[in-house]
């Protein structure tokens, strides 16, 4: 269960769920009305690559957004957790996939016009299916792609987040893919 | 000023401000709690590059995450306004600059999981400081780098903003920079 971590600036609660909370910002000092945030837990997303140098996407449907979408594997990370052992837990939890090692490419932000939190980008090499994966009713659809099939994705308008499209980004500077 | 879109989609709204809404997405179909939603007008963002091949970068305090931040030009599309009509107009009151012509990398999405938004993302070539610029108290200051400045940004964790690190990414891959 992921708990919404509390902020120390005097901002007030005005607005809870089980996931998140929206915060008003007093805005005194900038003269302005209380400024309004979503806050929620860190998040992380990886771009894994498979021994055989597939991308590990998911496929699944948002309500949020009402439809189905491709995106790399991420989630939040729990109480008590690392970014590092959140990601881990993610890539295994939502497509049976393992790394041994992952890199941090950094922590950034999705939407600081409005959402307070951090998301940890992660670049993981020679990913491995693990046999015990979970299959549960919710799991996302695992699908492989190549590096080229991924960049036709992306150029098609196949694949539409754009964290993935950050963390594809960053990992091509940092020199992994 | 923002207006929000209303979704025909059997979503209640529970909680309301002036620039976004939480709706319930009823969960009965999927077995499950109902689902909260951010929704809000879509939006667009931009990587301008001026004549002299300078990124045409803001910074600005953004109160959601707590700092200063440095981002592409980006903002809401108002009622009844394109989104090529939107982003002319957000590059023009945020920085001052015009493009001829802009072109839309597609439309994406920032935070499938939360946000029911669609976001925007353009490159505009040869921008042009147009002599009128309000200078409004709380415009953002513009910063202009060179393309090996921004992806040093990039790469020393100096820009931390997702969407403009893809925008970057689509317009290397679309063989604009």
């Amino acid at each position: 269960m992921d708990k919404i971590m509390q902020q120390s600036n005097n901002a007030n609660t005005v607005f809870h769920t089980e996931w998140f909370s929206i915060d008003a910002v007093p805005g005194e000092s900038l003269g302005r009305k209380p400024y309004y945030r979503l806050s929620c837990d860190d998040s992380v997303e990886i771009l894994a690559v498979t021994l055989d140098r597939k991308i590990v996407l998911v496929r699944q449907f948002r309500p949020a957004v009402g439809m189905s979408m491709l995106e790399l594997p991420a989630g939040y990370v729990d109480w008590g957790e690392s970014p590092d052992e959140a990601v881990r837990r993610e890539l295994r939890e939502e497509t049976g996939y393992v790394c041994d090692s992952v890199i941090n490419l950094g922590p950034f932000k999705v939407a600081p016009s409005r959402i307070n939190n951090t998301l940890y980008l992660f670049f993981g090499r020679d990913a491995e299916l693990l046999a015990g994966k979970d299959n549960e009713a919710d799991s996302p659809e695992v699908v492989l792609v190549t590096l080229e099939e991924f960049k036709r994705l992306i150029g098609e308008g196949k694949f539409l987040e754009v964290a993935g499209i950050a963390t594809y980004c960053l990992s091509q500077m940092e020199g992994q893919i």
